[in-house]
């Protein structure tokens, strides 16, 4: 199908990964924290390490075994065990709190600002993340990203892909499926939200995971658009 | 106590009456209605008998005696008893969607823009009003506000002055009840937030409700700030 034959009144963005370049921002981050410090890490393992508390904790929440905790919470429940792991000692609670918060501190990757803006003339641009709110407000200021509607897993108290997600997306917007697309670099995202009647665009982001990556490089079904970055997107959306 | 002596993050706005005009709104679009279908109404009190479904809907709602129902819906379910009372009929359901839809397009009054540019420098901006999430969404486009964040009483299904709205906007924001000011035009709006902790700010709006308004025209306590218009909000708040 050719995008002028959608409906589409808002656009709902993945934003880990798909908006912003998390590993390499927090990377150079915990980087710099080290250099001021004098403390020297293999902060790429740490990140893996560190990262590790955000599928798993999700995965928690999503079958009961957790009660509703948002992912600020499950990161900085992790913070302190792989403190500890990799010998970082004697931090000060402020010094906690700056890494913790450096997930609020994220680059967009480079076609983004202009896609977006392009975009924000047609359609309504939200987010749709399984971040949580303030995260999503800080990422957005510091990034300059122009979005209408903060939407996210913490106003759902639901994570991606549970339905309550995308269904109270469409509610909220007061849009019919269809009237809605999904931008996302991975495709769970996408699936689920097919799932529930929403239109699709992928976005591949191969390098989210470092230079190793192997999953989500490219599309696993006929999504409604396929573009390399938000530039190409906008294009494809006649914007 | 003065501004500067304020930890202040977050300003929470009030929208109906305090960020837009929306009885001259309404107006001006009832009024271009009736001239395009040749209908001759006193449209000034049509729009007076609509907007009592405002309030009582949202009490109804708070007393538990109407299931949770946006404000969209609220003026929806109203509007056909008054069309009816007014005397106009045979109109389509795409001219009466037109009509109900009339208070997603809201003019800001004259100082809003200019303000919240240069509050947005140092603050938060969020919504903080009893509308739906379309609907602040739609007006923020229309009248060109720059949010941070949507929050309103269909995210929380709770209205103002519900003790759930503020404490969930307050930990939506991740922030304590002194680093939020809620900013309004209507003194129960501010009683409610600071009995929850949260600063207050009161501007006022003489003309909401047109010449005749009696209600609001001043502080009734002593509120953080009292400020003429949102560019005077933004002095007091040292942006």
């Amino acid at each position: 199908m050719t995008a002028l034959a959608m409906p589409v009144r808002a656009l709902t963005f993945d934003v880990f990964g798909t908006v912003v370049d998390w590993r390499s921002s927090i990377l150079e981050q915990l980087q710099a924290f080290g250099r001021e410090k004098g403390i020297t890490v293999n902060w790429a393992a740490f990140l893996d390490d560190w990262r590790t508390a955000y599928r798993p904790g999700m995965e928690a929440v999503r079958q009961g075994k957790l009660p509703w905790t948002n992912v600020d919470g499950l990161y900085g429940a992790k913070l302190e065990a792989v403190l500890t792991k990799y010998g970082v000692t004697g931090l000060t609670e402020a010094e906690k709190f700056r890494l913790r918060r450096a997930w609020y501190r994220l680059k967009p990757w480079p076609d983004v600002v202009a896609g977006l803006a392009r975009l924000k003339t047609k359609y309504v641009l939200s987010t749709l993340s399984n971040g949580d709110v303030a995260g999503m407000v800080s990422i957005a200021r510091y990034a300059g990203l122009p979005w209408d509607c903060i939407l996210c897993a913490e106003i759902f108290h639901h994570y991606k892909p549970d339905p309550e997600v995308y269904r109270g997306a469409l509610a909220l917007l007061d849009c019919k499926p269809e009237e809605v697309m999904m931008v996302a670099a991975h495709n769970y995202d996408l699936k689920a939200a097919r799932s529930h009647g929403m239109r699709t665009a992928f976005v591949a982001r191969p390098r989210e995971y470092g230079p190793g990556q192997t999953s989500d490089l490219q599309p696993e079904a006929n999504w409604d658009i396929v573009a390399a970055d938000f530039v190409e997107l906008a294009q494809a959306l006649s914007t």
